[in-house]
């Protein structure tokens, strides 16, 4: 009990490398803690997301009955998904367990670590906990779905701790490319382990401090048993840029810009992005103008809470900016990955009810493309350069910091931590090997090292790593309101329907007689223009009408197999005119 | 007439650069060139694909009443083009003057330069010159088409001569990605004309000769009116590593990989690369087994006509890889893009027949992604790392050179071929600026460079260039056995069907009375589950009955608009019910 006392604040981890394994720590008690038979000395982990992908990013941790959730953010669709607006994790096993649930931490405000929140929340009603701007964030996402008012957010500071039943979390402050981002000391009887969350390492930050590397070191040297870290740029050698690098390249840019209107692009969420185009404005004398929906936002609550210094007067709308000569303005827009909806994709196909672009025009993208946005940029880069713009984009200049720690500080950070188990999250399966094998260069054995999955659970003490058997866990898609409601089957069927379109054969039957009636009708879309084709679609009918009249007629009145039938015969003859596979609807009403 | 004879071979251009500028050698002619009159000696040419876009690169060329055609290639659709094959040019300018085509010439055999090739000589008869190789590759297609033997097919060499009409065309031999490939001097009454096709400059080529330089020096030395250069690489700084260098990889990588079985991907068309795997595999006593249909072909091709020198007793049918222990095996295969219906995709998601991996296999992906599969490259990594294979891939090692001239080269092929005009070819619009801003800093005046698009018809001549009102041009789709019977309207359907689904709502109506007596019966395809959506689907009856009820009893006829009125009503519901936007469609029988 006095030695409880006599522990520093935040010190409330569990001795591990004494001989006195089993002593704990625990705040609400207190009677001084009994023994515990060894094996309740174990920690759960569930991974619901962010394994094996990037994106919705979700973490369970468990010990014995208390859990909490660590992020709860979205994916975007791949290509496949067809009409998916967004990929949320499966809350299904939180939902079952959700007595057990206190809380649900967020380490910062990107969509892949909250915008599975609002989701969530509406089937469970815990507290929310995370730093000043990703509350400031996450309010906007609840207001949007109607749950403002009805959710606890709890605002806290990096060192500063949350009792979640007997889990002690402590957070720690971590630079990555929004502000107010954290990493995590988790604490329970069974051990410490730490979660990067986001993170690289900026010795130079534009606003705030250097990431916490002491707080990780101090835990490193009292003894981590594990290391949870983010494997986003575990594939590129060296250290990562630091986001100032990015405002030295704007103040020569700007400078090479001359007489023209500077247009740059860049992340909605980077506020130090935004900052230091500001700043570099500033200096120069030119008024700042901003477009598209997130940015505005942003600008706006960034400056409300403080992480955004809007130089005086220097914010225009955008409606004024023709009252400024071209060599006064600077735009900053949105569109910097070539989203066919954001403001620079309009810019640059000219169809921006505000903004038109002319060669006077210079335009900067401040960003790399995310793998698989590649083309669209270079739509938008090759669209803007038809107008006689000057674009300076991809590797040209340093005009892009990444958020994430390069090989060398992820090094770094599990040199300091020097955890006895590592498990390297936030990535696809390449960049978790790439981390492991970072990892295994620092001397830790590959037995120590577990590569997980979504769904994998694993129970973590002093004495190993063992999987347990796999939770439920997935992908649900949103697609409108509908928050589960389309499936394979859905999207199977869109597959179908978007590659060839759909032939629909309808025929009115008189069902005393069996006789047809009216019909069949062929009607099809997306298959051929019809006006150029109708040889064929009276073919199509003539072979329906043949089926459908030969098995009425002999009062073979077995609907499903009249319908196969049609359906095969009509798929056989289209494949074999046109090698294409629409599908085939035969619809048939009985009178 | 005397000066004529006295003419070295290949010396036929028009002698630019004296006084006596319009005078010139005509190869028909046995009398001496008349003085034409000034405005006579220019020459045409039309863009008709690759301009402004990386693919179906086809070019007209016409003086007077002489056209040929230079190169027919295909471009693969873009992610919108749902369901579109390939996608080949507009060739109604060329049908539409077909009196005047002389032939059609292919620098090589790549399928954005011959893929489109069939499909034209499917409307237009004329003579097809190429390489051997080309037309060994060029044979394939027409025979898939069924045009082999109905075709004229010439096979020339380099620094050969092909006279069409008043046209006389020099080959010139670059280093490319394929073997045979080449460039062109292309000589007519307005003077000279280089087109590089696609090149590279290798001084140490794995087969066969550099590049000839010396060539294209020489008509540099005499005069070129114009230049048109392959823009592919026109971003990349320095200059494009040898082939050889790749083979230098390998011999490292498969002693890297010990005990191991190695698979390595690549493009088919490779030859060059493929006679390196070949080679280093001989060296360390490995069999080589190949999968995937066009590498099977090219080994076949490539071997039967020389171009390819396969180590006796190497290679080994696919089914017999059992037979040997991994380390004496080696496996070539396509997908090196991730194309999901490739060898290596199916191998990495465990779906191949004859090729299962394991940790003991080491995989070389030989290849870089080209812009816009980087997704699907990841996949594959993805899926053959979670299987415990060892990847090499992206700029891990030099496993891959491209077949395109960097930014040192195309400035060492614009000084010695120091043309009057410069047409960078063959690029989106960054790559056709970049090339532009090359020649620029190489002292071409911006008036004498010509940034074209396709359509683009430009009159060349001593006195400048001119723009001519565009020819019909743009893209046709192929679908199937379809050609051009897929345009906007059903690609448009296509869209919103794969977003959305379809909902057809069918009602049978007695035309007599107007009163419904069948229906309205709603079917969905692609928008939601039904059975977890009856009330939904029921809600939809409803609106469509009572607007139909209600307009017919009113023996108010007129089918569009209660067509119409149905489709706005429940497209009405159904946005505010599930903000989705599905294709409605109301069918109405009248019996």
């Amino acid at each position: 009990m006095q030695k409880e006392k006599a522990m520093p604040r935040g010190a409330d981890y569990v001795k591990r490398n004494s001989k006195r394994r089993y002593y704990t720590y625990r705040k609400a008690s207190k009677k001084p803690a009994s023994l515990p038979p060894m094996d309740t000395e174990k920690v759960k982990i569930s991974f619901l997301g962010g394994m094996n992908e990037i994106g919705k990013n979700m973490t369970l941790f468990e010990y014995k009955s208390d859990m909490f959730v660590l992020d709860c953010g979205l994916a975007f669709p791949s290509a496949e998904l067809l009409g998916v607006d967004i990929v949320i994790p499966d809350f299904s096993h939180i939902i079952a367990f959700q007595e057990r649930l206190r809380g649900i931490i967020i380490t910062h405000g990107h969509e892949d670590h909250i915008g599975g929140l609002a989701y969530l929340l509406k089937q469970v009603n815990v507290p929310v906990y995370a730093t000043k701007l990703t509350i400031g964030l996450i309010k906007g996402k609840l207001e949007e779905h109607g749950l403002l008012g009805s959710v606890k957010l709890v605002e806290i500071k990096p060192r500063d701790n949350i009792t979640l039943g007997q889990f002690n979390i402590e957070l720690i402050h971590v630079n990555h490319s929004i502000p107010d981002a954290v990493g995590l000391a988790i604490k329970c009887p069974a051990g410490v382990i730490i979660h990067t969350g986001d993170f690289k390492v900026d010795t130079t930050p534009v606003d705030g401090d250097m990431i916490d590397l002491p707080r990780f070191a101090e835990y490193g040297k009292r003894g981590v048993l594990a290391l949870m870290s983010d494997s986003t740029n575990s594939e590129r050698p060296g250290t990562t840029m630091s986001e100032k690098s990015v405002g030295e390249s704007f103040e020569l840019l700007f400078r090479k810009a001359k007489g023209k209107r500077i247009i740059v692009a860049t992340f909605a969420s980077n506020i130090h992005r935004v900052q230091q185009i500001m700043d570099v404005a500033d200096t120069r004398n030119r008024k700042v103008a901003v477009v598209g929906r997130s940015l505005e936002n942003l600008v706006k609550v960034g400056a409300e809470l403080g992480y955004l210094n809007v130089p005086e007067g220097i914010l225009i709308p955008i409606d004024r900016i023709r009252d400024y000569p071209d060599d006064k303005l600077l735009i900053i827009t949105t569109g910097s990955q070539g989203e066919p909806m954001s403001a620079l994709t309009k810019i640059a196909m000219g169809e921006h009810r505000k903004v038109n672009v002319t060669p006077n025009d210079y335009v900067i993208i401040s960003a790399t493309p995310i793998p698989g946005n590649e083309k669209m940029v270079s739509n938008v880069v090759n669209a803007l350069m038809k107008r006689g713009v000057e674009v300076i984009y991809e590797n040209m200049y340093d005009v892009h910091a990444s958020g994430h720690a390069c090989q060398q500080d992820l090094k770094l950070m599990i040199g300091i931590v020097k955890p006895k188990y590592f498990i390297p999250v936030h990535g696809e399966q390449k960049h978790l090997i790439n981390h492991a094998t970072l990892a295994e260069s620092m001397g830790i054995s590959r037995d120590n090292i577990f590569i997980g999955d979504i769904g994998n659970c694993i129970e973590l003490s002093e004495n190993g790593i063992k999987k347990l058997d796999d939770v439920p866990s997935g992908e649900t898609y949103v697609d409108g309101y509908g928050v589960g409601d389309v499936g394979n089957v859905v999207l199977g069927d869109r597959r179908i329907l978007s590659r060839d379109g759909i032939i629909i054969i309808v025929t009115t039957i008189d069902c005393s007689s069996g006789y047809i009636i009216a019909g069949p009708d062929v009607i099809s879309r997306g298959f051929v223009f019809v006006k150029e084709n109708e040889e064929l679609i009276n073919s199509i009918k003539e072979i329906a009408y043949e089926v459908i009249s030969d098995r009425y007629d002999r009062r073979y009145r077995d609907w499903n197999s009249v319908r196969s039938k049609v359906k095969d015969e009509v798929a056989r003859y289209v494949l074999e005119r046109t090698k294409r596979k629409p599908m085939i609807l035969p619809i048939f009403m009985e009178v």
